[in-house]
């Protein structure tokens, strides 16, 4: 049986006359797309622009709802009561749902941005609030997680269509979490080691952490990203990498937890 | 056969700490409710409140999008281009048709608010826009316009659902516009004068003018609010008057032009 | 020699077409007004408005600045970063002096709002980085904290002009601490019983605790509040008690730390 | 006796993640910053780091106030009423104000941004109600108008400080409005035409239109670009040509009308 991964990028981050990463270079390199939904990011001609440019490179479309913090990106910790998370995943969800309705194409997952993922991913009280109320809008949606966090045991509780995902650029320690950026080698900026590094994680169906332990895991998707000419030659090398090693590139079709 | 007639008001206008309105007084008087969805009031909590309320009352759910201004209340003109007049209306609409399905119930039709009313009423081009921009997301969606203007010439063009909008308390000019808020007798604040002038409309199939001429058209709901406790009162005498009258009050199911 | 001490209250917290509080009727009560700055509430009409009433009751003027977020009303903690905690208070204060300035009036002094004042007051390095920057904007602003907190170490610190404030219906705990709402006995309803008790802090110069503990410290100003009908109520009882009690109800003037 | 002009650019327009234009550059060319006050581009910490800018590079610091549009970047026209309009400006500028204290400098003048300075110069009410808030925060500060507009009658009118703008990169019609962008020619690109293009207008004292005619005015400053890097180029083009024609660039001083 011959393996096969996804590769997703977070995209549609721009925001009115401000423009935001290379969207239409990394189209040519993902199978799936994580679209800002206008909190964060991404006002509603972004969003259209985008889902119109994914659809037609036939990449698959997720909403990447965020707290509603243009000047921090979505990237600031607010602390949100359970009931104004709901509503807040609902409102982004059915809003890129409809976008993408009027596009003809359709949301197929979804994945947490920022600070909200950030805390969800530890959390798994609010990850639990915030894919149910996904859910409701849409039972077959995919959920797209971090693999081995908080995440992927409340996507297993939940039994819903899931996928694992592992970053191409960022060393792990062995628990499991990813080295703070403000560590020396905690981002991963070369190619060259980029493209085998995760072809061999997908081949071994593992986490590889800095002291080179496993964390046998599910990977269904590899996170890239576009937001500087060498994060595109990057994530070009990834998809390269695994497709010289005989791994599919394809948009993940969700598995049940 | 008998007649009848649908009631409508604007609801969930609260935002944040800031409330607006006797919702819950209008939802025993009304039958449809225009929600407000995030643009220009309404944040996703109150969305969530107001629909769970109007399905509780088993009233039927509209989404009123607007402009993007908070301060102005969606009331001030802006110069939008017709792409972002069309994303605007998805967007919103998408939104509020999230936050319905997760409440258990669906958006049956879409008012246009505020400035964007105004501007939308004398400008098919702009009314056009917005409409065929939500009739993507929901081919079936029942759009409610004021009687006897651009919007109603729009809808029964695209031959979609529709239907007719008059107000309760506001006078109307023999070209069938309203009187200037600023003159004398532009809004009929007694409820015993609102409630037969009403009755005598729908009654007659006409818009009654100043000057006493009538204004053939569809009247097929009537337009209430519930700002202020007289407003409520004026609600409850319209109601009053038209169940006296024979007029059965119930929510509209849409016309086809 | 007699003594004095100042009654303030949070004003200016209306928005766009919202409207919070009786700011009015607080203005024959309170000595001192703390007005939002546009991020959590009190867009610019809001402030001007409050601003010329304040200068017209005679009442000091105080800038309120809060996190930026309208739908939390600044509640919602934030994470931000000291450069952006200090820019964000530089620009709401500036705000405030400019309309201040064009009203003919001036601020005197500044309270942190909510979440952010939540923080600060048991995070010191986060008064300071506040206080900082507003000191550089105006060396002699007076900065109001809440007595016997980190608040008060810092300002004693920096050596400015401050005053301390304490609640007129909030329960105390042995430890200078506010009794969490969620508990009974937590919130003053009562006038008459809000009134001595305050006169009695104010002649002891000492926080009284829910056990009886006196917790000396400097009491320069009373906080209440208008948000509702019994508020105002208990406000009028405070300043009568006060004034009752031979004690000068006056704006602060600040004191050296 | 030695002429002299100053150059003028927008600057201060990233906002939180996003980066627009580039500031550091222009700063090598301009004598005047006209700096974004966070209503339609500009978040505090870009209107510290700008002004720090600035200020360092000895470029005099300008308020550039538009509306409150971040998705349309302040160039949707809004219908605003005067009063709103006016604390709008009271607003920015006070921030602005602030801001510039905090970073040891001062706003020396203002300009308006966008669709607010695209209504204002044809508009001669409009453009009274801002300067004159804006001149109630500072009696002294310089308002920058498109020369030989409604704006230069109006500050005429006043007799406040003022200085006369024009453009390096767009041609005029004989009635001293700008060819419409959408027109051939509308825009000059070349830096060889644009550079000797302002020295003939600033040593004849009149703007050249199209068809060769010249409109006699007061020509104090150029305003630049600096959005794209042929912008860049175009400015110093434009302040070598002065510069070898004799004439002295540097920030104006403002003239009474």
């Amino acid at each position: 049986m011959s393996k096969s991964v996804d590769l997703n990028a977070d995209m549609g981050e721009s925001y009115g006359p401000w423009t935001m990463g290379d969207d239409a270079a990394l189209l040519d390199v993902v199978t799936s797309a994580n679209i800002a939904c206008g909190f964060h990011a991404g006002d509603p001609d972004v969003m259209a622009a985008t889902m119109a440019l994914a659809r037609d490179h036939g990449v698959g479309i997720g909403a990447h709802p965020g707290f509603d913090d243009l000047q921090g990106f979505g990237r600031r910790r607010m602390q949100v009561p359970p009931v104004t998370l709901a509503n807040m995943i609902r409102y982004q969800l059915g809003a890129a749902q409809g976008m993408a309705r009027a596009a003809g194409t359709k949301v197929r997952h979804l994945k947490l941005h920022g600070a909200l993922s950030n805390m969800a991913c530890v959390d798994p009280a609010m990850a639990l609030t915030c894919y149910e109320a996904a859910l409701e809008l849409d039972p077959d949606l995919i959920i797209m997680v971090l693999a081995a966090t908080a995440m992927e045991e409340v996507v297993r509780e939940l039994g819903c269509n899931w996928c694992g995902e592992i970053f191409a650029d960022r060393a792990y320690k062995d628990d499991g979490t990813l080295v703070d950026r403000s560590l020396p080698g905690a981002v991963i900026h070369d190619p060259d080691i980029a493209g085998p590094r995760v072809l061999q994680m997908v081949e071994e169906g593992a986490i590889i952490t800095e002291s080179g332990a496993r964390i046998p895991t599910a990977i269904d998707t590899i996170c890239l990203h576009g937001d500087t000419p060498t994060a595109v030659q990057l994530a070009r090398s990834v998809r390269h990498s695994l497709s010289e090693g005989g791994i599919e590139v394809r948009a993940f079709d969700g598995r049940r937890g």
